[in-house]
């Protein structure tokens, strides 16, 4: 009655669900923590206590005793684990972004549809952050009117590696353009970027974008991965009749040194870490009713798409059109 | 390595309970859902799949297949169940108040103590809620400088059953009375009570307390269980150098018709979920562990020892001194 | 048609007024001002382009080309000084407190009852206030029911002179004491003192205090001069339906080195610097209609009578009830 | 020594300009209160008491016992009467905007520097609005870093008059045109334009721009003069090592239907009064020392020359650069 899953990967974000798992989600066994690095597979299965360390994640995957698979592995290897998840006929939790490429989306949705069967899940899980959802909730009751505009913005403190200037746009903005196409039901028409700075601008400038909406509606997202005074993520959504701002979890307010003050986090975790808790609940809840939870693979494309259409409106500084292939029925 | 719950009571508090076991804590089985009423056991525990369904306590209790019990049936059937788990050896965490009597609390103090293991605890949730567990760690770490003072507040939309007037002070502040004195570090040695409207106040009026800790801090709470506008639950701990405020979770500001608003639970769950979820977390950890974990029997004796004296305070209009037996080595 | 304008006193409160009045306040000329210590009265009168400076306050008061007074000269020379106005018949506003003894106050409500005519504004500044003003009204219009309670917290930064400990009840409450009055439209009628520490207390640590009307309200008062993080005066009035919180004036948040905060003030100025201006506005108004505004030499008693059960109260660790002559028609 | 001042226009403008010389700003006398509707004038000169009423605001300007003028009239007058006080040597504070088109902004310009003196600032109030100054300050203090970027917002409820759809860029967005250009120190070179719905958008639909300026930062502004839920003007500065908020004055939290709200205005007057009282004491203040403050017909060109720009943008759909005269010395 419990689902015996693997991960793959064992870094960061690999590290995080497999304790997360183990400490706060019932119904899952930990069978394989895979990383190539094998001494960081055994501090990770050590520490949560799981079955088997493997370094191969193909074999990972087929391993009979393995049910499902979360890939937490680096990014070019999403797709293609993904399709061997596939090919192996096991449910997957893919962290995002799905692919930086398109044509390799497309190769996943084509092969999951192959398989007849949804099996592919993609970690936006903002989708599940309750904060999103409020605000979703909100809107689908009327209270605010038709959706306007959303205003997004996306802080790092710093980089988190070796920066190059299209990051912000390929590997940070993925989270913003998925959810807020989540939150306005409505897929991207055309994106328009913008640098302070401009054409000269440093590698780690932010990046401002103003997309619009095949319904009509703005989207502007800056993504500022130096914003130096903490990681921080808001969002407004503008009604015809009202609007709702995100708030983030905060636990005191403190008054020292003639300051009010309240915490910013350093990174995403203690922002999201009741969204990743929920969405791992809702995966593995998804496995057991069938019903697909979350963000498909095809919700991996379309943010892929308007990230490779952003990059070339970086590189342009022109207004690009998002083009996407038809939705395909089985992701209806 | 599952550890198979006995609930007993399946009112709100038990039914809550039991799907945050089932749902949201692993490593437990839900072996036994116990009601007097079997309809209402029965109900919870198809809902939740829990494997038994009891009418008997007591038998629930000692059954060979239950290895903890959660209590959650009215309160007064809270010490003689936890007593009736002392003499089964079995782990118990008690929902709050242990007893409205010291003397009942007492015994069961002495009857853990006899057993030679703590086996108890008492379900004081607040200990593990978010913002509390900040404030705490923030005057541990020096930088409020010496605590001198925490106001409380407590605010029900409306009474929750049949009003008498010693229920502010008998059935809501022991979580104020427990999380302060837990916060503060220090036991009580006096209370003095007020009322708006003094004598003639209705039963349902608000009751204001001042408290003073052997450690020479003050306590004051606010305890209104008729404050129509929303379940409000506030603290500000003031110390030498500074103060923090706690911050109730908030998902959403709204702006909508001359006002920007946050939204208010209509009860105590949506406020505390998380807290309820890490004493569970943490209980089942401490079973694992050995090590207590959360309010221990003498801490249920030493909030209803304070509400003894606040309601004879309230009774006289005078400051009385709370009396407490010493605190037993075995509660060190 | 301008009003010929006095000020007794070029110290802090005194020097503050003539700015105020001479770069804010239409209506008015500075005629004179006086300080004992002639020049620091000379710096100020240079400063505000005052037409005379003087050191004998009586004399200055009798000056025939003075009509009004404002009295900001130590505290013991209030009552003194405003007696000299009544005797001149000229109309003056006095910093509190009026005095620290309720015989002196009486003696000026009895002269100036036998003038026949209000001449004596004291300077309760915060019912000016435009939060507490909003408070009131919103109070007013029924929205929170009647009123039950008024929490109010007053904390400075550090003592503003020589520390002794009734200076907190006697210089620093008694803005609390006026205001919360104000707000409930009742006198007090018992008074109860606590601090942290007891009867060890440190001079400038915290006393909190609990005050009953003859409506049935309570009033709790901190009263915090060495709370070392700020300025910080607040207020929340719970009504039987909902409650209100003052909200002082802030410009920004800022976000910087991972925190979110707002600026406290050093001191009262700039979180009052309104209330002062729209009181001497009033005031002026109140020459020119004949109509009093503001508070009376009555509320300065009242003020003061409170002030002296409080330590009492202080002394003696009891209830002390608070007593009143009762209010002359000639104060309806 | 008081100035002698004509307002012209006795409209809602006019009007709260008058009451707030009579009441609140010394220093000042109302000569005259102009307007082509006699009973209007005579109806604002009655209530705050001025000497004179006209009808001919040219005459009115002339009148020798006139020292200075404040034209509040429809916005076409704007122009060719501050070309009169010019052709008079009366200093005159024009409210926004000087003019719709750039030639008849030059053309004052150039009739000022003809007289060789600066008499005309414009009433680009928020310039004085205690939140933009604060936050300028603390970004000339060097602690948020440079500039990068400022989000502006602002919202009406509804339409002040028939919507046309260049409105929201002619008529509400120059306030942010200038504000932003002064916060940052720098003019603009581009604007873009977006909506939403794009080119089929109701005339009342909110627009949002991007601006990018000589420096290099990036100005975003949206403009919803149909937000429905209240007047609210925000913007946020971001720099390189932090960001400052706008904070709008709140009186009061207020604690009722299980929300906890604050109010917003219905217009433009409770937000920025303060700023209008500060802006017209600088004026004054200007008047006798002879040093221009506020912004001059220089700044009124400039953002007027961003919206005809902005007007291009909206129609084609295109990025518009903003073309300038070079700042004449004059103006330096």
């Amino acid at each position: 009655m419990t689902v015996r899953l693997a991960i793959i990967g064992a870094g960061i974000m690999g590290g995080d669900h497999a304790r997360l798992f183990a400490a706060e989600i019932p119904g899952v066994t930990l069978q394989t923590i895979c990383d190539a690095d094998a001494a960081r597979a055994r501090a990770v299965a050590d520490k949560v206590g799981a079955r088997h360390v493997a370094s191969d994640p193909e074999a990972a995957i087929r391993d009979g005793n393995v049910d499902a698979v979360l890939i937490a592995a680096p990014d070019p290897f999403h797709a293609p684990l993904t399709l061997a998840c596939i090919a192996a006929a096991k449910p997957v939790l893919c962290e995002k972004p799905l692919s930086q490429s398109t044509r390799e989306c497309l190769a996943v949705m084509e092969a999951e549809e192959r398989r007849g069967k949804r099996l592919v899940q993609i970690g936006f899980m903002r989708r599940f952050d309750p904060s999103y959802v409020e605000i979703k909730n909100l809107l689908a009751s009327g209270a605010l009117g038709k959706a306007l505009m959303f205003h997004c913005f996306h802080r790092n403190v710093a980089p988190a590696y070796g920066v190059q200037d299209s990051m912000a746009i390929c590997n940070s903005a993925p989270h913003e353009f998925d959810v807020a196409r989540w939150m306005l039901g409505s897929d991207y028409t055309s994106i328009s970027v913008f640098r302070p700075g401009g054409a000269n601008a440093p590698q780690s400038a932010p990046v401002f974008m103003v997309l619009e909406t095949a319904g009509g509606q703005l989207v502007d997202i800056e993504v500022n991965i130096s914003a130096a005074y903490g990681y921080d993520v808001r969002g407004e959504l503008v009604g015809e009749k009202g609007s709702a701002f995100l708030r983030a979890p905060v636990l005191a307010d403190v008054n020292l040194g003639l300051k009010s003050y309240s915490v910013y986090p350093e990174d995403w975790r203690p922002r999201f870490v009741e969204a990743y808790r929920r969405q791992n609940l809702a995966w593995l809840k998804s496995l057991a009713s069938g019903v697909p939870a979350g963000a498909s693979a095809w919700d991996g494309y379309c943010a892929t798409a308007v990230a490779e259409a952003g990059v070339a409106a970086l590189r342009t500084g022109k207004t690009v059109a998002v083009e996407h292939v038809a939705r395909p029925g089985f992701y209806a």
